[in-house]
């Protein structure tokens, strides 16, 4: 029998009770009431079919269905349990609910699989309570360490150890690592931007996750008199802004997709209008798949900088503060995943992701592969955060067949 | 008996009592007690010198010193008497008492004058306190309208009027214009920009005081994940702003001084380093001399940004808010006042006034000069506001034999 958009709908709504905010969005932070609900919930999902169930030191869960042939290893996939505060009901569950579906789908209809066959609901990945991210999935490797999280709380002042203690949960009690044998995982996720929607394709194959700079850069020029200082005598930081964000985004074009080059913020002192702008502070975020390309740009995006500041003898300072190297995902798996497009004759392209995810912790150290569905009008971190269901179902379609592929 | 920094130095310290703040500045607000008191004492020192003084109905103080040819007219100088909060102690006061001291010493010299000579102390300039402008400047033409002030407040919640009560002004008595029987005025100002200082001149004769249009600028296109969303399918309003600031002030350039072109503010949603910027507003302020010129190029530029928006997907809005035309001095009037220089072998260049002033009120109706002495720095509307001495004195001594010219 297949998946019908029926059950997935059905499965999604069940799931998304745990952590429903008054707004119509959700609000699922890590260690609180409603997290663990979610995952008490989930544990009991899977073990009405037949899995076997256990929760890691920190409170990722994983649900396997024992395969046929001894020491074979394991499939694994599934996604975060956690979201933002008042996100959608896409981000991070989807995968774990999709994960799910394929499972019951492939067990119903072929039986117990060769390979152990797991669907993982990993404890954290937004960083949205704590100041503190991946730590799920970094604690699936034993690369999470206790100095992380001793001595920070949350909003409220809850200390992260006290609020994972009153989950049942103790980084120090020595858990297996829950991937300890796994042979593959793939991570099913909404691509949280508008790549496939503008080119009506239902799905999306992750060729790598982008690595990310991100700078603060401050101007120091002088305010002056709009009226009295003439354009020669002035030391104006928004015209050196300007060229900046000007020739960048330019050069950002040449290079083409997937560079993604935004200057998100500007603060100006004084700020008014007859006052020539004497300093601002403004950010640059830069993200590429191939790390080199990525650092060519920002060495040449650098010079520009000084450069454009000279001109003007404006002081500039730069700061990079963020540098994320890019994580390619498996060759094979990315093979594995088409074929099964291929097969289903679904509605595929080849594609990066923009954004971080689980796997980008997990790609460096297991074979990985990442399918994307849509997001309409790209809206993540929203209530408004939807994806329609037939482009799920064919998601979750080319999961259940990678799976099959893999682990029958 | 030549005029003498010391005496500059004296007459400056004595009046800037009135109004100085706790952070050595100068808070002189309209209808509040230092004015008054400022009002008062320039008041009693006028008459010391033997000048006949009025208050007219709004609190403008005029000294005159009364000339030998009856019927010939007054030859009148002067400056406002209001400072902006916090402010320097030169704006505006420096031409009451520079005024006072040419007067008194061409009286000390030469005796009475054929045609009166007046030093006017004018009521208000700033704005500073309520929100209106050129209150005493109007009303020495009867130009100001009474629903102008009558509902507006200061900071505090005091209306305009009960003020000017209370300081014993009240603008319906009807009292004569202070420049009823002018044929020429003559103001002396700080410069409030750095031309003359860069060009290491003592003396600024002004041909005319800008022109000036104000504008707020909306900008709407979409925000976006910065990751997530290729360049391709973004619209995004930083993109538009910076292509429109550099395109503009490029031209500016072109069309080269006096036009002066300022992009003061610039405040961006939602402002974070990783989302595609949605919305923008921002502010231009644009300056010239010549009214043609100002409009031709404002032209352009809306052209321009209406161009630039459109490429990229984004909305735009243009408010043009304030629009003053340019206002030439009286060319005979710079004629007398450059002879004064070259007699008195001062260091003067003639320039434009990029900053509003008494004199474009009073300019359309009166034959009407400005000198300008430099600011240190380009200062104004500051403490630190400053003139070196012998520059000051250059400025009186440019003014004292322009007087003299003109009534003798």
């Amino acid at each position: 029998m297949s998946i019908t958009v029926e059950e997935i709908k059905n499965v999604l709504d069940w799931i998304s009770e745990f952590g429903k905010d008054e707004t119509g969005g959700m609000t699922r932070l890590l260690y609180t009431e409603s997290w663990m609900n979610a995952q008490q919930a989930l544990k009991g999902k899977f073990e009405e079919l037949g899995m076997e169930t256990c929760f890691d030191a920190v409170g990722n869960l994983k649900g396997t269905l024992t395969g046929t042939e001894d020491g074979a290893g394991t499939v694994a996939t599934g996604s975060h349990v956690d979201t933002v505060v008042n996100g959608g009901k896409l981000d991070g569950q989807l995968g774990i609910i999709g994960g799910y579906i394929a499972i019951k789908h492939l067990f119903e209809t072929y039986g117990r699989p060769k390979k152990n066959l797991a669907v993982l609901s990993i404890a954290e990945e937004e960083g949205s309570r704590f100041p503190s991210v991946f730590w799920g999935s970094k604690n699936l490797f034993g690369i999470a360490s206790e100095e992380e999280v001793m001595n920070i709380e949350d909003i409220d002042g809850v200390r992260f150890t006290d609020a994972m203690h009153q989950c049942g949960f103790d980084f120090a009690d020595g858990n297996p690592s829950l991937l300890a044998d796994t042979k593959q995982f793939v991570e099913l996720h909404i691509e949280q931007g508008n790549t496939l929607e503008m080119e009506q394709k239902s799905v999306g194959i992750i060729n790598g996750i982008v690595g990310q700079k991100r700078y603060n850069i401050f101007l120091k020029g002088e305010a002056n008199h709009a009226g009295t200082t003439l354009m020669k005598y002035r030391h104006d930081v928004i015209q050196v802004y300007a060229k900046i964000v000007t020739e960048a985004v330019a050069a950002a074009k040449e290079v083409g997709d997937p560079l993604v080059l935004t200057f998100g913020k500007i603060n100006v002192k004084p700020n008014v209008v007859n006052v020539v702008p004497g300093e601002a502070i403004f950010t640059m975020d830069v993200r590429h798949t191939d790390g080199e390309i990525l650092n060519s740009f920002t060495r040449k995006v650098e010079e520009l900088m000084k450069e454009k500041a000279k001109e003007e003898g404006v002081e500039i300072e730069i700061d990079c503060w963020m540098d994320e190297k890019p994580v390619p995902m498996n060759d094979k798996m990315i093979a594995v995943i088409e074929e099964a497009c291929k097969e289903k004759g679904l509605n595929y392209r080849i594609m990066h992701s923009g954004a971080g995810h689980d796997s980008q912790i997990i790609a460096p150290r297991i074979p990985t592969g990442m399918i994307f569905v849509p997001s309409i009008r790209g809206i993540s971190h929203n209530p408004a955060e939807d994806t329609k269901l037939k482009d799920i179902l064919q998601g979750i379609e080319a999961l259940e067949l990678t799976l099959y592929k893999l682990a029958y």
